[in-house]
C-alpha cells in the first residue's frame, strides 16, 4: 500500500506548530513497510481540503488524516471526507456515552456542538480515544483506506498503534516486533565497526544505528508469522551483538541513563552526593526531575570559583594552586569531601574547561571526573569535543555512567 | 499572495524528521500577510516531484521549495523545476567561486559532483547561502514566483529571511516591524484584562500575547510606508501597555529571564549563590550555561534532605523541626546562609513541595523563596499549580525575577 497523509489545521499553515503527526505517523509506517509518498497539509477550509482529497486518491490507496474531528464548527474532516464517498454521518453510541461519561466526571455542562463528536463515517470501524473525546475512524470504498484520526498527539499517537495493529491483522500475517538497545561510552562508527559483519548480512531482524547527544541506539527490528518466533528473533540478534560491545549496553527502548541509575540507585538503596564545577548543578538537577529523589540524592555542592571548592567544599588550597581546579586530585578531593559532607554513599565531583576559553592553560574539554564511595576513590579524564553546552551534557551522562558502573561493579570505560 | 510550501526529501518521508522548515516559512509568511494554504511533502522521485509542481501552480502564485540542492543524484529539486519552466541550467561563478574557497580553506579535495552546487536555474536571481554550498535562488514566470532553498535549517533560515527583505522591496511598499515584549510574574488572562481595550481596538499595530512555561510575550506589528514611522508606532503602543503593565516587562525579543539576570548581574558587578531544596541544581545550572558565568555566580548548595540543610548548610535544627523544610524561617536562613558561605553578594533559598505527595502536610505547590543581601533577608510565599517539573520550573524562574527585582530596586511581584 501507499501512503499520503494529510494534515488539517489552519495553526500548521500560521507555523504556530510544526506538523510532528506526519514524523510519527510516517516513522511507524516505515517500520511495517508502507511507503509514504506524500505529506499535505491544509487548512480548515472545505474547498481546499476536497481538492487535498481528490488529488491524495489519485496517488494513494491509504489517506491518513489527522486533525478537524472536533467540536467546533471549523472541524469539518469527516463531513468533507464523507461528501467525497458519498456516505451519511451517524452518531455512534458508544462514543456518545463516553464523551457523556467525561461531562458527568468533570462536572461540566455538556453543550450541543460536543454532540456532533460523536458522529462517524456511516459503515465505518470506529476507534476510540482513550485520551480525548473525538473518536477516530477507518472507512473503506473503491479499494482505498481511510483513517481519520484526531489532531492533538498525546490522542492520535495511542490511536494510531491501534490501528497498526488492526492493519497487520488485516493485511498482513506477518508480526513485526523492534527493540531499541542503548549505548554509552562509545562512538557511533565504533559500534558500527564492531559489528560491520551483522549490520552488512542483515535483512530480518534488520538493525538500524542511531547517534543522538553523546549515545547511540541499535533499533532491532524482527518479522515472522509467529509472534513468539520474531521476539526469538530478536533475542538472537541482541545475544549476538551483546557479545561485542554489550560493555556498553545501559537499556532498552525509551529509558535514559539518569532514570536507569536513579532506579539502579533506589533498588541497590544507595545515596549520591554531586560537587559540580563546570556541571553547575546539571547533575543534581537531572536526578532531582523524578518523583521519589530523596531517597537516593542527598544533595550537593556547585564549586563554580576556587574560593567556594576551597571554603565550602575543603579542596586543599595546596592542590589548587598546584595542580589547579582542573585536574585529578582536585576532582577525587571534590568526590570524597561531597560524600563525607553529605553523608552519601557515593560521591561524586566534576571538574573541567566548558570553554570558550581554556582555562588553567588547558584545553576547551578536558573533564576529570572523580568518583568516591567508601572503598575506593579515583578520577577519569576525557576530553570532549563541541560548544560548551554539550560538553558539560556530555560530562554529566559520563558521571552517570561511572556511577552505573560502580554499583553494577562493572570497570570503568576511560577515554 | 498565496503560497504553497514544497518540502523535497525522503528523510521526511520516512519520519526521521519533522517538517520545521514549513512551519518556520510559514510563520514568516503569516507575518507580513501571505497566505499559505498548503504545504506539500514528497520524495526524492522527480515523477512525483512533477506532480507536486504541477498541482501547486494550480492553486499557489508563490512557490517555495526546501531540500534537494546538494550534490548527489537525489538532489533533483532545480533540475526538475528548470524542467517545468523550460529553462536550463547555468553556472553561477560566484557560486562556484565560494564553493572553491571552501574546498581549499578545509584542504579537503572538490570532488566533480560539487561542481553541480554552482549550477542555477537560468534567468534566477541567485541568493548566496552564507552558512553553506548550495545557493539559494528566484525565479519569475507567467505571474507566479519560484523560490528554491536548501533544506538545512540553519542555512535556510538566513535565507529566507533575505528573501523576505527582497520580496518587500519588489511586491510591497509598507514596512512592516515586529517587537516582542516579555513578561513574568502576571497570567496570560489577567495581562489580557488589563489591556483589553487597546487589544480590541487593534488595527496597527496588531497586538498578538502568547503565553508559555509561565510566562507571556505580546508581539506587537506595525505597518507603514516609511521605516521610522513604524517604529515610532511600535514606541508609542509599547508607552501604552508599559503604563499598564510596565512592572511586569523583564525583556524583549528572544532575551530569557536567565539572561537578563546573568547580564544584569555583570553590569551591577554582584555576585549570586544559590541554596536549592526542590529545584535541586537547576537554578545554578541554568547560571552555569552562559560562558562567563564565573564572574557572577559563587557557586550554591544543593540540600535535597534536611540533614544536608543543617550540616551542611547550617540551617538551624530548631527551625527545621519546628517550622520545618517548607517555612518562611527556613527559606531565608538558605538565602542568608549560602550567601555568607559562598561570600556572594546575593543568596537565594529555594524549598518547597514538587510533589507528586504532600510533605510536612503542605500541598504540593507551595514553596518559599529566600532572597537575601547585606541589607536585607526576607522570603516570599507562592503557589504553583501543575506538574512536579513545570513546579520547579516555575519556582526557578521566580528567584531570577525576584532577583532581578532587587538588582534593579524594584519591589518583588508577591503572589
Amino acid at each position: 500500500m501507499n501512503a499520503e497523509i494529510i494534515a488539517v489545521g489552519s495553526e500548521l499553515l500560521l507555523g504556530q506548530i510544526a506538523n510532528t503527526n506526519a514524523r510519527f505517523i510516517s516513522e511507524q509506517l516505515a517500520f511495517i513497510g508502507v511507503n509514504v509518498y506524500f505529506h499535505t497539509v491544509c487548512g480548515d477550509n472545505e474547498g481546499r481540503l476536497l481538492d487535498a482529497i481528490r488529488h491524495a486518491e489519485s496517488r494513494a490507496d491509504l489517506l491518513i488524516f489527522t486533525g478537524g474531528l472536533g467540536p467546533t464548527k471549523d472541524d469539518l474532516t469527516k463531513e468533507t471526507v464523507a461528501e467525497v464517498l458519498g456516505r451519511k454521518l451517524v452518531t455512534d453510541q458508544e462514543a456518545m456515552n463516553s464523551i457523556a461519561a467525561y461531562f458527568r466526571t468533570t462536572g461540566r455542562k455538556m453543550t450541543d456542538n460536543n454532540r456532533k463528536q460523536a458522529l462517524v463515517i456511516e459503515g465505518s470501524r470506529v476507534l476510540p480515544n482513550r485520551y480525548g473525546m473525538a473518536p477516530g475512524m477507518i472507512t473503506e470504498q473503491d479499494g482505498r483506506v481511510y483513517l481519520l484520526m484526531p489532531g492533538v498527539p498525546s490522542e492520535m499517537e495511542p490511536m494510531f498503534l491501534d490501528f497498526i495493529r488492526y492493519y497487520q491483522s488485516r493485511y498482513g500475517a506477518a508480526h513485526i516486533q523492534s527493540r531499541v538497545l542503548r549505548f554509552f561510552g562509545i562512538g557511533e562508527s565504533q559500534l558500527e565497526t564492531d559489528i560491520i559483519d551483522l549490520i552488512e548480512s542483515q535483512s530480518n531482524p534488520t538493525i538500524a544505528p542511531l547517534a543522538k547527544e553523546g549515545e547511540v541506539t541499535l533499533r532491532l527490528t524482527a518479522k515472522h508469522e509467529h509472534k513468539d518466533k520474531a521476539a526469538a528473533m530478536l533475542d538472537q540478534m541482541e545475544g549476538k551483538i551483546k557479545k561485542r560491545v554489550g560493555r556498553y549496553l545501559y537499556g532498552y527502548g525509551e529509558e535514559t541513563l539518569p532514570e536507569v541509575v536513579f532506579r539502579l540507585l533506589q533498588t541497590k538503596k544507595k545515596t549520591v552526593a554531586f560537587a559540580e564545577s563546570l556541571t553547575g548543578g546539571m547533575a543534581s538537577d537531572w536526578l532531582t526531575s523524578f518523583a521519589g529523589a530523596s531517597t537516593v540524592l542527598k544533595g550537593g555542592i556547585v564549586c563554580y570559583t576556587n574560593e567556594v571548592k576551597e571554603q565550602v567544599l575543603h579542596v586543599s588550597g595546596e592542590v589548587l594552586q598546584q595542580e589547579g581546579a582542573v585536574s585529578r586530585r582536585c576532582a577525587e578531593e571534590m568526590a570524597r569531601s561531597v560524600r563525607k559532607m553529605c553523608a552519601s554513599d557515593i560521591g561524586v565531583g566534576f571538574t573541567g574547561v566548558a570553554g570558550p576559553d581554556k582555562s588553567e592553560g588547558k584545553d576547551v574539554g578536558t573533564v576529570y571526573i572523580g568518583l568516591s564511595d567508601a572503598n575506593e576513590t579515583a578520577a577519569f579524564l576525557f576530553h570532549f569535543t563541541g560548544q560548551r553546552q554539550k560538553i558539560r551534557i556530555r560530562s554529566v551522562k559520563t558521571g552517570y555512567d561511572l556511577v552505573r558502573r560502580r554499583l553494577l561493579r562493572l570497570p570503568p570505560i576511560a577515554q
